[in-house]
């Protein structure tokens, strides 16, 4: 390709230029793949592709079967989880993926999966506990004369899985910009315990560490060059559910303020992906507040347009996920945002020393909670999954508020996204302070078990199911009253999952 | 008392000497009141009591009930919760209590109850999360000229109560000799976010505060003195069912050093209370470990031996629990544990920040695991309250390594403390790497949700009920198959708390 020599600046690794098809055939079958990949972003574009046709050839020629361990930063696109899960490639997926292929192949037990708080994936890689890693294929805007990477738009576990891999593969993807180059920030200072040092990081803002990822360029055993987009969703505006979300947490984020409980900045806010998250951001951008700050995960279209009001001052996220509106905004105003938005690797993104450190307001979606505040992320009627934790965990514990938000139903109704017991717990009623439907917000705040419980069901339950639930919080209390349990948490245990089993028999959590 | 002068050097606190009736008599109904004491160690003595004789005349009068909201830094003593709880004083009490009296009124309903991180405590009090603290009532050894407090033999939330209660009572306590001087250390550098910096702690031993606590005389009301001991509980030899979980562990620790996945040395301690806790300090006591330290809630005899015999070499801890002889051999030798042994506000303690840091190995019990493993540290069949999460969580979700134990079997084997679905969920299985009973250890690091099944019923569930673990699993399995839900995390939905149900129902959890 005619862009060559200027992003690949380094002798050595312009000679290791190759096409996916001869780079994929360098991974082996029960090889740990680590990609890079982030939220669809940032992702290898073109390798992962070709390994699959590779895996595909070899499963079709009646060898043994290839099958690879595949990590990531989170989520990627139909061209990498998609790919390799339709073939059978994956035999062990972690730490998150939002693949509709994955899910179908995880849920039918043909694929392995595990679910980490992000926070946790590169320490434990780094520990020696997930395995050896074997390959890193991983995607960058360029590579400088001394082998120093300039990272896309997320960063993950990039830094990590170059680190740990015995063999590199790098895609250099001539459709990022090379103006990203300063937009990230590379914290070389982790170490193992008992090492350890504080995490320099004081402000969503700061800086500390390089703008660059490193290798070893004796390690790199394939350069492909690619010309692809990111995984982009087109931007759809919230519907009238998100809607009323957002409202309920403005007027509350307001009235904490008001209380003396938030500084009139508020603090950095961290938020989920999707609409109800934009919504939200939408909310505040109308609001009275300046001087916001972000220190999140993913920066999604609302806190551009934050950014770009001048509303916020600064985002610090490790993947950007953007529209193609978004996209061509940030392109045509890079010098702009990369005074504004710093990507760092997602083990300080997530990590429970800053976020407890900046006190941050996490806002995150959910599948359901119930009545005493448990909350499961991950699991359709407590058997399925769904996509994973992701970094709600690692937010809600150490947050100065944790929010968590779902429409009150589902499926047209025939889910209460508020049930007796959670069917999967992900965040226990230890980490959740706030719950959000849009019926309502509930403060859980100093509240006992049943308080919670009557505030819920009152302010977050859908109306079709509030009278069902508060039945059942009367009848576990009355069977504890009865001597078959206690008054603390009561249920009726036989029934405290009945709605999830009518729900998977006749499709409807309603009584019939 | 003869000792006042020398206890109580500062003239305007000598000048508010009174009777613990006196004192009592300041406290009024709905106030809430911040007590010290931790693992019923350094709580107040006679002050609690007088108030509830003084709630029970009250009461007896027929006026309006008296209650207050307790607050502590985790159990206490029949001197304080079984007292005030007898009296039905106690409206709103957080954050942890292990007290018969107290959890019989929560299981009644009589009581309210909020189980917190022991982490959370101090800050969201500083927040306004939890309300306005009303009066403190707190242990010290002794009052220095300018009004500066020796503390006791805890820490816990002593310097949040002190700091923000409009009211302090101050119990000097004579039985608690002044040689504890210069045993704190008190951080006094937190601070309100966006304001807060790196806590500056890189090693269990390191000193960061000073030797008092604060408080300012003019909000003290009340200073009474007290010569009574701590809660002290004799130390019982471990039981066959400790000993076994404790060779596993330290088995699985000796097993990990050799895989390089831990120093020769190992990593700081953290360790529930408990005779299995004691009969792992005694086992690593026994064992080729030299240097040894801990980062923990509170020390136990098990660790004050292996300080004694050279194979720790320091302690952090926010509080001390110690049986007669252990609290003999500590006195006698304070000179020398003064030198070992550092005690912490428990915000320091269990600071996710340093715990993270430091990379602790966290061995805590639990009440039950289920397959999956996920645990529960708090409730009885899913309803009734027995303690509370204390600081498991923030050990366990910031650990280098972290481990849940319990017997296989509770109530002669009426009981599986292994089990198809958690009845409460304190831990998620995000949270959780190694599962312990007597009959083995499963390692679930890297692995799958069904996997990790077969390992825990393989290797910690108890024989009697493996089987039917196991039926229950592929049971499971084939509901999943048939299309009534996920082979991710397959559950049988109306059977999945039967085994809870059998045991309130019938007393045994066997099938009959």
């Amino acid at each position: 390709m005619k862009h060559s020599l200027s992003r690949i600046q380094h002798p050595g690794l312009q000679a290791k230029l190759m096409s996916a098809d001869e780079a994929a055939a360098l991974i082996r079958h029960g090889d740990n793949v680590g990609m890079s990949g982030f939220t669809g972003a940032g992702y290898p574009k073109v390798v992962p592709a070709a390994l699959a046709r590779h895996i595909e050839r070899q499963n079709a020629a009646g060898g043994d079967p290839f099958r690879i361990g595949v990590w990531t930063g989170a989520s990627t696109a139909p061209e990498l989880d998609g790919a390799l899960a339709k073939v059978g490639g994956i035999e062990m997926r972690l730490p998150y993926q939002s693949d509709p292929t994955c899910r179908q192949r995880i849920n039918a037990g043909e694929m392995e999966y595990i679910d980490i708080h992000l926070s946790h994936v590169a320490q434990f890689v780094w520990f020696g506990f997930l395995g050896k890693l074997n390959v890193a294929v991983v995607e960058v805007a360029g590579i400088l004369p001394d082998g120093r990477l300039v990272p896309t738009s997320s960063i993950g576990n990039n830094k990590t899985w170059l680190d740990q891999a015995d063999r590199v593969i790098l895609e250099v993807n001539h459709w990022h910009p090379t103006a990203l180059e300063g937009m990230h920030d590379v914290y070389y200072g982790t170490a193992l315990p008992p090492h350890r040092k504080p995490i320099p990081l004081l402000h969503p803002g700061d800086r500390i560490g390089e703008a660059y990822l490193h290798v070893d360029p004796s390690k790199v055993v394939a350069v492909v060059e690619t010309n692809a987009s990111d995984r982009v969703t087109p931007f759809s505006p919230p519907d009238a559910v998100s809607q009323r979300i957002a409202e309920h947490i403005i007027h509350f984020l307001g009235h904490e303020v008001k209380q003396g409980r938030l500084p009139p900045e508020l603090l950095p806010l961290q938020s989920g992906v999707g609409n109800t998250a934009n919504a939200v951001m939408a909310g505040l951008n109308n609001g009275p507040y300046t001087g916001l700050t972000a220190y999140t995960e993913v920066l999604q279209d609302g806190m551009l347009e934050m950014l770009k009001s001048g509303k916020m001052a600064m985002a610090s996220a490790t993947a950007l996920s953007l529209s193609p509106d978004g996209i061509k905004e940030f392109m045509d105003n890079l010098d702009f945002y990369r005074q504004r938005i710093v990507l760092r690797p997602q083990e300080i993104s997530n990590h429970p020393e800053v976020i407890r450190r900046l006190g941050i307001i996490a806002m995150n979606g959910m599948i359901e909670a119930d009545i005493y505040g448990h909350v499961n992320s991950t699991h359709l009627m407590g058997t399925r999954i769904m996509n994973g934790i992701g970094g709600s965990g690692d937010f809600a514990r150490n947050a100065y508020l944790s929010i968590f938000m779902t429409g009150s139903v589902a499926k047209g109704g025939k889910i209460s996204c508020i049930v007796p017991m959670a069917s999967h717990v992900d965040h226990t009623e230890h980490d959740v302070q706030v719950i959000v439907t849009e019926q309502g917000l509930a403060d859980l705040r100093g509240l006992a078990p049943r308080q919670r419980a009557r505030l819920i069901i009152e302010r977050c339950a859908h109306p079709d199911y509030r009278d069902a639930l508060t039945d059942y919080l009367e009848r576990a209390e009355a069977v504890a009253r009865s001597g078959f349990g206690g008054l603390h948490t009561p249920h009726v245990l036989p029934e405290a999952l009945a709605w999830h089993e009518r729900y998977e028999r006749a499709g409807d959590m309603r009584a019939g």
